[in-house]
């Protein structure tokens, strides 16, 4: 079951661009000042840092990621999600594009 | 005066890609129906074709652009917009990243 559609919140209409365009996500933010992120990522391999915590729920495509201490690469496709800790890093690598929530704290 | 947010809205969570990520941007749905997307274009020459009209608001960044049987390049940056005839196309030029909210009909 994947989430199709995030109702009843404000977007951002600045888009954030990461890596050249390799990741590109709006901000939307809910009634109750709950902040979060969609966004893709498209083939590339890629480390980002977290400040704080990240649980990344894929609601298209699939990636591959491995976690900042981990040397084992897991996968990670539509309606599946992983949580990242804050102040600490993960390398994905995609080759179909990865559609995601991001969902802070 | 740019529109920072479009608040009340249902936002599609799977982005559109178009032009191997030259242009990506998310669907938004308002509380009556009306949709709208939110996106960026990356520095890139491209030629989009409508459907319905369109009216491209800029929010952040610049392009050029020319409509269909036009020979004239037109600029478009933060806090303005162009509207496009419904079964048609334009040229677009960028050379910063082009943020818009493209109003449909």
């Amino acid at each position: 079951m994947t989430t199709e559609t995030l109702p009843g919140v404000s977007v951002t209409t600045r888009a954030n661009v990461y890596f050249d365009g390799k990741c590109v996500s709006h901000g939307v933010t809910f009634p109750d000042g709950t902040k979060k992120s969609v966004g893709v990522i498209l083939p590339a391999q890629l480390t980002f840092n977290t400040g704080a915590p990240e649980i990344m729920e894929c609601v298209a495509g699939a990636c591959d990621y491995k976690l900042a201490g981990s040397d084992r690469w897991l996968t990670s496709a539509a309606g599946e999600r992983f949580s990242v800790p804050g102040n600490s890093s993960f390398e994905i690598r995609v080759t179909e594009a990865y559609h995601y929530i991001c969902h802070f704290g």
